[in-house]
């Protein structure tokens, strides 16, 4: 497994110029959304870029929760500048768009559909070199500035699917703990459950030496590996931090030590679900955000509605641990006790619904929506909600459990209310 | 920082075949050792080359502790060889030398000192590109497959030293733990004692962050660059494993079990101090290795004296943490609790003593020689000890005390007797 290249440290923002040097680069794409183009993160970059004299332009027009025209509209404009290098400075929402772009803009003979996931997409491999990215995450979730996967939501089919692809990673990933400062509370909180669902999903993902088809050359495997000795290292640690910084993080913004393990956090998870996978609360969230009715999430200055990808994940976590815990019941309960659970007393064929009940417990105390129906689903909305999942298998074939059209059905529906 | 492939899994050793088919690969340097060329580990690989019709040469004139005329001689072979791709079976011994002769045969002009590290050698960059090299593992101890190091001895000088590069970090690394199960009692034994100085001197190192002189351009920083949040989680997890089955793995030949895990915990060690470096026990180390008199430890077949690397690092070990358990006391006491000492009623203070006391219980009840006395040296020879370590800054300086030359006397004379 491959593992990108990270730099750690309050206020390494500054040295992106010298890197930028270093790489040769001549004329710099910078990505980021018109909400961050006003914020520190950014300006930290143009400092740096300007001290360094560094050749740029900047797209500012990333949508938040990306969709197939949003990035189409941003490989327009990578095609046209003729980048020999990105940086990418936002939540996950600007870093995919700018692999997306950085992977288009090199091939620029490609049809959009050629990379995207199949079935949905035709899953080409990625044979044409791209340029350098190097991406400034600005949330502390996605870990998208250590992963090969770039998430958009396909309006035409009503659901979100990707590329997925080891030559997309970004070449550098800048972990400066200085740009979560200024995330408000639901940033931080919504973020902050991805990275819970990143480290539960890759712990808990179909053991690596249990997936099939196991391609027979080394070649032909799916970044996405199931769980194996080296994720669950990182799974585990990223956890134990979640379980330890996430409510501080949330609950006061000038909580710097609490920031910055969070933001450290999401590098750990998203090298850890990089190389393992995720699975159901990953598989069904792509429909409950790409379905969206009205839902405006405080703190998000957008103005569309949509479900933050953490939330849309989060919400199902309690029933889809309740359901995969049959398999590996002692991960399932490790996974709880490090959240806070006692279980010194407890029933090893308890382990799926301690869980769910500690995640319950967790969501509670930090004023979460109450389940899929908060946020503006009904009953009636499963079948679609099932429907949407079905394509994801990517993802939802690495559940430790199979699932049946009921079996999801059941999930949703019992992800309709949680407390 | 940047952190190699590595797939593990037992027999995955029966794939490099494919893996040489994918690289493209038509001539194969198969490096390893002539007690290894009889034995399961190097079958293993044979026999999947032949199954994929791979061209190869096999060099079997590796040296066990190797010295800069067997690098030599390695490196004539390969710039012969005209090779586009090297595979290394072996323990460090064999990986290193194969990194030596895979990057001076790329760069045919240079003189061997070039790469060496400074003050002994050049130190310099490699700019040069190399062929992909695969390294196949069958000690538990190094972590070579995932690090940029190559270490030998100077026979003109009598001391140990290396050349340092992010260039010679193997492609991929295969940990199959089948290839463990040959390893003799005190090949285990010492190779692990590597592991858990590795775990043991990164988790200890100075921080990256109080490292001088830091370099401000990135490009020009060294790959050892002290403790990090990232080395700090592969340092511990690697220790856990150590103190719970290293002595299983030692003692019982069948706790296949003990030895998958010792063979995971030696590539997570080498990922942690391959970035974050090692301090005094192995810059001590390298005199104490480079001016070995007669002693020929038991189960090496070799015909040559030698301090098997493993030991020559453990054996000064209870003295260096005593000495530097001054700075990052609590992380010393989180070490010797995860050792198995009982650290209930400990006062931080005594940090020290009790991490070297739990260190030489573990040495003792593994039959460890008792001290340098044992390995044949005297209080006389504790001036060329510390002759032979002061060149090693490259690693000393990132002890988190920095030390003296009399300091460094005192840490040989302690080391003299253990028990
Ligand atoms: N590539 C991957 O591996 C991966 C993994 C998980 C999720 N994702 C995708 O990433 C997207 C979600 O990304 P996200 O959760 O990072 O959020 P985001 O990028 O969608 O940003 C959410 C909001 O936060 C704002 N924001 C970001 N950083 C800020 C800061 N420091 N201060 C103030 N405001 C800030 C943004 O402007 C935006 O309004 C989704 O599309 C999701 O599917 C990708
Ligand atoms: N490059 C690095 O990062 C790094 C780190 C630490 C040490 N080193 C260097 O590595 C060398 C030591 O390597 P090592 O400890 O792996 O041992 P080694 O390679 O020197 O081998 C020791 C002995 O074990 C035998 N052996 C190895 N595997 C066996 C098996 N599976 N079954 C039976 N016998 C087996 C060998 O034939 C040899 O006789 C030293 O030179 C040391 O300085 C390098
Ligand atoms: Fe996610
Ligand atoms: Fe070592």
């Amino acid at each position: 497994m491959a593992i990108s290249n990270i730099r750690y440290g309050e206020g390494v923002t500054k040295e992106i110029g010298m890197d930028l040097q270093n790489l040769g680069a001549r004329r710099v794409c910078l990505m980021t959304d018109k909400n961050l183009s006003k914020l520190p993160p950014v300006n930290a970059v143009l400092n740096s870029l300007a001290k360094y004299g560094i050749n740029f332009q900047i797209y500012d027009n990333v949508r938040v929760e990306p969709t197939d025209q949003s990035f189409l509209d941003a490989i327009r404009f990578a095609r046209k500048g003729e980048f020999d290098a990105y940086v990418a400075v936002g939540g996950g929402s600007v870093i995919d768009t700018c692999k997306a772009a950085n992977l288009y803009a090199a091939s620029p003979a490609s049809e959009f559909l050629d990379y995207v996931n199949a079935p949905i997409g035709k899953g080409k491999p990625v044979t044409v070199p791209l340029k350098p990215l190097i991406a400034v995450p600005t949330t502390s979730g996605t870990g998208s500035e250590t992963t090969g996967v770039a998430i958009f939501d396909f309006k035409e089919l009503k659901v979100k699917t990707g590329i997925a692809s080891r030559a997309i990673k970004p070449t550098l990933g800048i972990i400066d703990p200085l740009h979560t400062l200024s995330m408000p509370e639901r940033i931080v909180a919504n973020s902050g459950f991805d990275v819970l669902c990143h480290a539960l999903e890759s712990y808990t993902a179909l053991p690596y030496n249990m997936r099939s088809p196991c391609p027979s050359n080394p070649i032909n495997r799916p970044a996405y590996q199931g769980s194996n000795p080296v994720s669950d290292v990182w799974a585990l640690h990223a956890l134990r931090i979640v379980a330890k910084y996430l409510k501080r993080a949330i609950r006061n913004p000038e909580d710097r030590e609490a920031r910055a393990n969070m933001h450290l956090a999401s590098a750990f998870a998203g090298i850890g679900f990089g190389n393992a996978g995720v699975h159901l609360c990953h598989g069904m969230s792509y429909p409950i955000s790409g379905l969206v009715k009205t839902y405006k999430p405080k703190d998000y200055n957008v103005d569309h509605s949509l479900v933050p990808h953490g939330l849309s994940v989060v919400l199902t976590s309690p029933a889809v641990f309740a359901f995969t815990a049959q398999i590996h019941p002692e991960r399932h309960l490790e996974a709880a006790e490090i959240l806070g659970a006692d279980i010194r007393t407890a029933r090893i064929k308890d382990a799926g619904f301690i869980l769910a009940d500690t995640l319950r417990k967790f969501l509670f105390d930090l004023n979460v929506d109450d389940g899929l129906a908060a946020i503006g689903y009904s009953k009636a909305d499963i079948p679609a909600l099932v429907k949407g999942t079905l394509p994801q298998e990517r993802v939802t074939k690495l559940s430790p459990r199979p699932q049946t059209e009921e079996d999801l059905s059941a999930l949703f529906e019992a992800s309709m209310k949680l407390y």
